[in-house]
């Protein structure tokens, strides 16, 4: 029997709004299907949807940025009230230049502009609307799982997945910004290889490559796909989190 | 209908060795399963497999060290003869350490040890063997394809794979080093969001996310499933190359 995984985009999944709830709005969706969850399912969601029902949404018209906004933004040529927002969601600057902001987000992570998104924010009313990442992604993996958990009476695996640039390659990825259920590594320290040699030092960033996986099927310049129903998946489950993905500073060499 | 991508691991699939025809133990082993190549299927395969084919083996006993090897051994605390042949891979150094040796591979990625490879190559006739990437992985991926569209009479992709590290995360992750027959980069640019505004400047790395995707069900510690079948690819055919991956030096902030 041969090993499989299959990546289903549930269909026809409405807009997002503030207040809705992803677990109902899931559950309509596989119902339309007719599909169901299985012991062992993993659902990945864009980010977007998460924040849009968290209401992570910020009018620019409201801000009014602050010194440190007002200086990048003479130095980056960016708009200050976004930068004014980018701060607030980051730890610190890793890389700016014309046009550009690399941060420490306040999650651990890096990645350009803390992830404050002004695309696909449109037709909420009025304003000039940007996107902040969840709060917490990990807790709301881990809540919208426990709902369908309960409402399917299965164990399944939840990630909230956003896009990256990344470092010395083109092109964005999908990542894992939250994460319930699954491991987000895979260890393979200790475990022999094929001829019975040990792995020294294996780690395999396996959330990670199920974010990459997810992400092809979503697309990017619609939210039509924004949840995937991941079928097969060879790992056993396991309870990660976002931390366990992120490299401490100490041990990182390109900061 | 809805969006849906399987991948499945080619069944017993054999051990690779020295000369073998890669299209032919595909062939066969698609046979033996009883399945077929469509039109958009896209194989992807472990970079070990191609490399034992092209037999890109090198016997450590047989190297005798140079002088750069030799202080990098000293400094790296790492074998000098694995560093002779991992200097022949390498443009240059980007980063080192006890242990640890990160450079740019004579084919333009960033990566550890050039990606050459102890484990996994014993049970070859005596000597200390260590395998290297292919020479030139996206010739190989086009020759792999050109030989099993012609078997089978359809229009597939052909992605090679290795597992790197990164910067910032934790794990390894699958990434093309290899590319025939799809695009490996993505390019909304110009699209029409949701909403109608214009994604300024998202490049997908399509490739890479399928890497990711097929590293999955590949797994680390055996060769049993080095060859995955995907169908179901959501974009259209391409002639993408590896360098399409790369980012020019000038524009990276993180070396």
């Amino acid at each position: 029997m041969p090993v499989e995984m299959k990546l289903t985009a549930l269909p026809d999944f409405p807009l997002v709004k503030p207040g809705d709830s992803l677990p109902g709005l899931i559950k309509a969706s596989l119902n339309q299907a007719e599909m169901s969850l299985q012991d062992g399912d993993i659902l990945v969601l864009a980010q977007k949807i998460v924040s849009k029902a968290e209401d992570r949404l910020v009018d620019l018209n409201q801000v009014h940025p602050g010194e440190a906004a007002e200086a990048l933004a003479a130095e980056t040529g960016k708009d200050a009230r976004l930068l004014d927002v980018i701060l607030g969601e980051s730890r610190n600057i890793i890389r700016k230049g014309p046009g550009l902001v690399i941060v420490q987000h306040k999650l651990g992570f890096i990645c350009a502009n803390a992830g404050v998104d002004h695309s696909n924010v449109q037709g909420y009313e009025g304003g000039d609307w940007v996107l902040m990442l969840p709060e917490d992604p990990d807790a709301s993996a881990q809540r919208i799982r426990a709902a369908l958990e309960l409402t399917y009476g299965v164990r399944i695996g939840v990630l909230i997945i956003d896009s990256h640039g990344r470092a010395w390659r083109n092109g964005t990825v999908g990542i894992a910004i939250g994460v319930a259920g699954i491991q987000a590594l895979q260890d393979l320290r200790g475990h022999p290889d094929l001829f019975g040699e040990i792995l020294r030092s294996t780690q395999v960033g396996v959330a990670d490559e199920l974010a990459a996986a997810a992400s092809i099927l979503m697309g990017q310049a619609d939210e039509g796909r924004p949840v995937i129903l991941v079928r097969g998946w060879p790992h056993a489950p396991g309870e990660g989190l976002l931390p366990d993905l992120l490299r401490p500073e100490e041990m990182d060499l390109f900061r």
